[in-house]
């Protein structure tokens, strides 16, 4: 590290989520003075030692630049987590986030932790939550406020969320478990056998024909498609070796049929998450007409980086 | 075994599907003298030894009686079980399965194996298969014959099949993999997590709350309720314990919905299959107000007996 960034610090900035973790030492700007990425997401944190994990990730960090203040989004703050950060209610002014933090009295620095959002039950609404999408959004509308006033985002992912926003709130979400779906369906059912040991050959025209099947299926829906990846394949109509293509299709094309169900005009729309994934569904989004979908990089980052200014954690 | 069943013999029956084997020895009106259930389905069937299997199921029974015809349907007569036995075409008269008998010659005496159903591809209609349920189907009819006019049969199970009868023809059908959904998610998914150790406690209430969501849903189908099996929970308005038989009834209620849609009025519905899982179809019918659904027992059975009859195997 050179002097400027020893004389720079401001914010540790951590996303902790189901399976991954992600760390940015950040400066007066909030640019990325360092960072880490590890797979100690709280299921792979044993014994729930999240305390020794948090200490091995931010020590060196703290020991060099001295005494900083820390802040995380995500699971961490579930129930499987090191504690319970309460929910906001859902619609939620984006504001509140940096009101309601959870501290906890960590080594070598307490540990801030930003609230998840619940949407209520209601007639006709399901109860859902989300713990960390609610910083991706407030990031996001930092770097697109274009969107404030009527946008969707969503965050593709093992539970992806599509959020509503409306009058600079999180109006509404609702949660897509289509990477769990897949993730469960690739590796125990039958479907996934006659790929099993595939190593990613991707199938363009079997993840598009997966997509249209899905969108001319309509009503009928996910459970009268889902066996036509092993039909299609004992037919001849799709190799064994594209069935995860297919199928990755089939359930992005379903959940965007079903995100787009009874909307006459679909307000403009961005996608947060992983590089990979989001070239997917700007496929697939493009099959149902809707082209020119941009990426949000570096959401998290620039949310936890919004709520710890606001919070007023960056004291100078 | 008494003088008369030495004196009737006339036919081993064996229905051998993917996770379990059942043998009957049939007399001369077709009732059983003998019969075996065993864990033996093609899945379970080491180094693709069903030759070894057949012979431990059938050699006392011909020991016993001498020689008799064999006829199986199910899963070994496809592409992973034995020797793999031809699709019909759909539309299908059920009298073309007797015609079009697979024989393997075997040891004590050679095993027929009924044909499967194919749909095939067609515009807006995917291909479909299915190897057993044809036989079920014809012996359903034969047990019912006032639904070979217009009717439908559903059959639950790891794949549940729903086949609509016109004419005295298969006219169509279609695969919901309902069982195997509910398998992989509640043993591999988030969702199975509260209860993955529960010992078959049953809430009903659970249940119906599960069909009455993917009921309501409508046309946004399962993709958009899912995730509300661990948003209930997390909410407190399901107790974890009960989160599967939530979970059951999605993915039954989805199924019905999406095999109702577009149907104006529901021809005569029978069921076929395992009494519990038929119950809990007919509790989640009753939630789409239809009522008074009858099962039909031993359709398996009583089908491979019409075949050997019709293919001429009964010689007396």
């Amino acid at each position: 590290m050179d002097d400027k960034s020893l004389n720079t610090a401001r914010l540790i900035a951590l996303d902790w989520g189901t399976s991954s973790l992600r760390a940015w030492l950040l400066g007066d700007e909030g640019e990325v003075i360092d960072a880490h990425a590890a797979k100690r997401g709280i299921m792979q944190v044993e014994d729930g030692d999240f305390a020794g994990v948090y200490r091995e990730i931010v020590g060196d960090w703290i020991a060099v630049h001295g005494e900083l203040p820390a802040l995380a989004c995500g699971m961490i703050g579930s129930r499987g987590g090191w504690a319970e950060a309460e929910y906001v209610d859902c619609p939620a002014e984006l504001s509140v986030l940096a009101d309601r933090l959870l501290t906890i009295d960590a080594d070598p620095v307490s540990l801030r932790v930003v609230p998840g959002v619940m949407q209520p039950s209601g007639p006709g609404v399901r109860p859902d939550v989300m713990r960390g999408e609610e910083t991706q959004v407030l990031g996001a509308l930092s770097a697109a406020p274009e969107l404030a006033e009527r946008g969707v985002l969503v965050l593709p992912g093992t539970h992806c969320k599509w959020v509503h926003i409306a009058e600079h709130r999180l109006a509404a979400f609702a949660t897509y478990m289509t990477g769990e779906l897949f993730a469960v369906l690739q590796h125990h059912s039958i479907l996934g056998k006659p790929a099993a040991d595939r190593d990613g050959v991707t199938d363009d025209k079997a993840f598009e024909l997966g997509v249209d099947t899905a969108r001319e299926a309509g009503a009928a829906g996910l459970s009268s498609i889902l066996f036509s990846a092993r039909s299609r394949m004992l037919a001849g109509e799709i190799a064994a070796e594209a069935t995860p293509d297919y199928l990755s299709g089939l359930l992005i094309g379903d959940e965007l049929r079903s995100a787009l169900t009874g909307v006459d005009e679909v307000p403009p729309l961005r996608l947060i998450g992983d590089d990979a994934l989001c070239r997917r569904y700007r496929h697939a989004l493009a099959r149902f007409g809707i082209e020119d979908v941009a990426e949000i990089p570096d959401a998290a980052r620039i949310g936890l980086w919004r709520i710890a200014e606001a919070a007023g954690l960056l004291t100078y």
